[in-house]
């Protein structure tokens, strides 16, 4: 992986790492996702895939080998995509005759056998996701923020109108957005990326930007709207109801392992981790607490943990015993709330004599003793939903109290230069040569017209031209 | 896709691409998995991971790309995997110092990490699973049953002692034939390969072995003793209580989409597929009757259809009402019968008016009138009980009926060619200079000492010498 060169970074590989989510690995670029980290990888999946397949559409698989000459079928595509391809060119001993190129994304190999299925106005609309690894030879790369191999979803669907094409771009990002706030606790910013920064290939491309702790900005995700590019490079038609051949029009949206990241920085605190319910490998931890050559106590006090974890489990709760012999009590409390645990259920001799526990929050750090034994199971079920609107809201507050409105390229400097950057809201006319100064004054870039600034117009900040809609900037990873 | 030669083959890729599994890709050797198709690999996938967490292995995610010297460092593993390796040579416009391989399966990747991870007696037994695409550079390919690219997991344990790793890879091939046997309805001859046929590196492989309804062997699965090879060639070594520095046991065992090859051809009739119950992307399809222009009737009809969807999908089955306008009831009967459907339900007027429907059984193509609606929710999920057991009966008579005890080789090659061919059975004496003959003379391979003949012994058919083990062999695939 890259080199670290800022105090953040630092801090936020080693977090990932010490908290047993990822490792580095021997090949440059890649990381190794571990179990703890490919379990919220797992609960992502989860949630987010039925919530595509009630969106319509299934999953599939496409080779991960694209034959080079493909990606040159659309000139964007490739312009944006070439210098980031990795190239098989020997296979079996021999060297190919046509180099294949490790997928960055998928739309041409897809394209291609959309070509084959779609032939008439009763095919579409059709869509299909696929869950797969991509590569793109990053330079700088970050444990799941940025790395050469990721894992993602794309989903790619065809219709007879732009106008539906646009509409379901638009629809995905809403259940991505759905899906970020109420499973991640997330409060991203979505709406339209400007002309340079969206996908190489796309009309339009739509997006969602999470500010972090750190007060950078993620792109968690996109949709794009296509148009007939990519239908008429790879030559998809189907005969319309007056037997007339027409191109479809494409979408396509994605989301990867980087949203790991997005749940780090989103929700961290100097500790570590902080890990909303719905996505915690663990959302409790339950710690005996009994002295050493004591058998008998932590026979009563075991007998207690059992009890409680079947009945959390039973209820559909992620729950784990801590019984390891050789960590104090201590220990395990701060490893837990590195590891972002929601919440621990602490439980000693004198707790079981009182029918008592304790529990601790990880969000707010608070512990709290003398907790009846008697309705716990319910108790805990509605903590966690608790905690999971919390660290919502909190998200939520913290995007709305960071992120000012200014008047010109001076102020959106100076915020961006105080305390935490932010996102800084000011009206632009979409010139993109004013993206240069905003960069190399303010090292910041456009992230998106907010789709609720629809009707957001006033004077651009660099131009003074009036009726310019309403963009959020800010510092991105 | 390679060249069809045989007639069963074409009859099997046609069948594959008809019923909407697969179909082929524009990159030599690799195929797209359709929805259908990848339902059924999304429901493999559930039921095996559910058995390989509660076996003790998380999942975790590995990179894809292999430096070539790690390939190397185990001897007869890059022996093995070497002329069927593809590798990157370019990436981000750049010659690579060194060349990267697409894993044809991750032992020298996962070893790495597992030699940083592994430090004391404490941290074993160590084990994870990895669900993952592989490539392989495959001469001859087939549709699921041998693609240059294809998807699999794969289990990497490490352990103490040679005895405990050793019945870990046997563990988890009963971890698979459970699986195989329950959820697909195969009956698997397990037991162990010969040397010669053991994976590249493992110092015992386990096997799997398929007898398909046309008479060949399919390797389902497999499951590897990997002794200490690997674990000296990467460096794997825990301190033990003693404070000595130990060379880890390792094992690894997959299975992969060569599964739906299995299913296929392990159950298909003339017609097409015939889908297990618990594999089956469908396990019930409901098919309204009514005269076109009669809404009325259409009304009735689907108002009982919708009503029945809902009382079976909140029992957990997996149901589609084929309300497709355009095709006929007789034309969706054939699509469905082709597609392996367990279950049909047919519901026309007269049905609704004396409170009766239609029931067609897929496996024994039975079709009973008059069943009453009333109690067809409960007669329907125990049909589907009943089908999935009496396929796996099917299939264990067909495995039964056609293994063939022989006591020279000549009888081997009559019975292998008369008719469905089938498993042989004899004494070897696992000299391996006799497989050679046996490939010549009866096109067949020692496929499996089964563990169910440990007690079996008689004499060699090739050599006459006593006390030799009872084998399994046959054409494979």
């Amino acid at each position: 992986m890259s080199d670290k060169t800022e105090k953040e970074e630092l801090d936020y590989s080693d977090l990932v790492v010490q908290s047993d989510l990822a490792d580095y690995s021997p090949v440059k670029g890649c990381m190794v996702i571990k179990p703890y980290g490919y379990k919220i990888w797992e609960l992502i999946q989860k949630e987010l895939d039925s919530r595509i397949k009630e969106a319509g559409y299934d999953n599939a698989y496409f080779p991960m080998l694209i034959p080079e000459s493909f990606l040159k079928k659309e000139e964007d595509h490739v312009e944006g995509f070439a210098p980031e391809c990795a190239v098989v060119t020997h296979a079996g001993g021999d060297k190919l005759e046509e180099p294949l190129v490790l997928r960055p994304t998928s739309e041409t190999i897809i394209y291609s056998m959309y070509s084959k299925w779609i032939k008439s106005w009763r095919d579409l609309p059709y869509g299909i996701n696929q869950w797969a690894n991509v590569i793109r030879w990053e330079k700088r790369t970050r444990l799941f923020l940025r790395t050469t191999e990721f894992l993602w979803q794309e989903g790619h669907t065809a219709h007879a109108t732009a106008e539906e094409a646009d509409q379901v771009a638009i629809q995905m990002l809403h259940v991505y957005n759905d899906f970020m706030t109420k499973a991640l606790a997330l409060a991203p910013v979505i709406g339209q990326k400007s002309e340079s920064e969206k996908f190489a290939g796309a009309v339009r491309t739509y997006s969602l930007e999470v500010l972090l702790r750190d007060g950078k900005i993620l792109q968690a995700g996109t949709s794009h709207y296509l148009g007939d590019n990519f239908a008429k490079a790879f030559d998809i038609q189907y005969q319309n109801k007056d037997n007339k051949l027409q191109h479809v029009h494409l979408t396509s949206w994605g989301v990867s392992t980087r949203l790991i990241g997005a749940i780090i920085m989103g929700h961290r605190d100097d500790i570590g981790l902080v890990l909303p319910p719905n996505i915690a490998p663990y959302q409790i931890v339950i710690v005996p607490i009994y002295k050493k050559n004591k058998d008998e106590d932590k026979k009563t006090v075991m007998n207690y943990c059992d009890s409680l974890f079947s009945e959390l489990k039973a209820q559909g709760i992620r729950v784990n015993v801590d019984d390891r012999e050789q960590f104090s009590p201590g220990y395990k409390y701060n490893e837990w709330e590195q590891k972002g645990v929601p919440v621990r259920v602490h439980i000693g001799l004198r707790d079981i004599e009182n029918n008592v526990v304790e529990i601790a929050r990880r969000d707010t750090r608070e512990k709290t003793q003398d907790i009846p034994q008697e309705g716990l199971t319910d108790r805990l079920v509605n903590l966690l939903i608790e905690i999971q609107d919390s660290l919502y809201q909190r998200q939520l507050s913290w995007q709305q109290e960071n992120t000012f409105t200014v008047n010109s390229l001076e102020e959106a400097n100076e915020k961006l230069n105080s305390g935490n950057s932010g996102f800084v809201k000011f009206y632009w006319d979409e010139n993109p040569e004013y993206e240069k100064p905003l960069k190399d004054k303010a090292k910041a870039t456009m992230r998106v017209a907010s789709f609720d600034d629809k009707n957001n117009t006033g004077s651009c900040i660099f131009s003074g031209k009036e009726n310019s809609p309403s963009y959020y900037a800010g510092r991105a990873y």
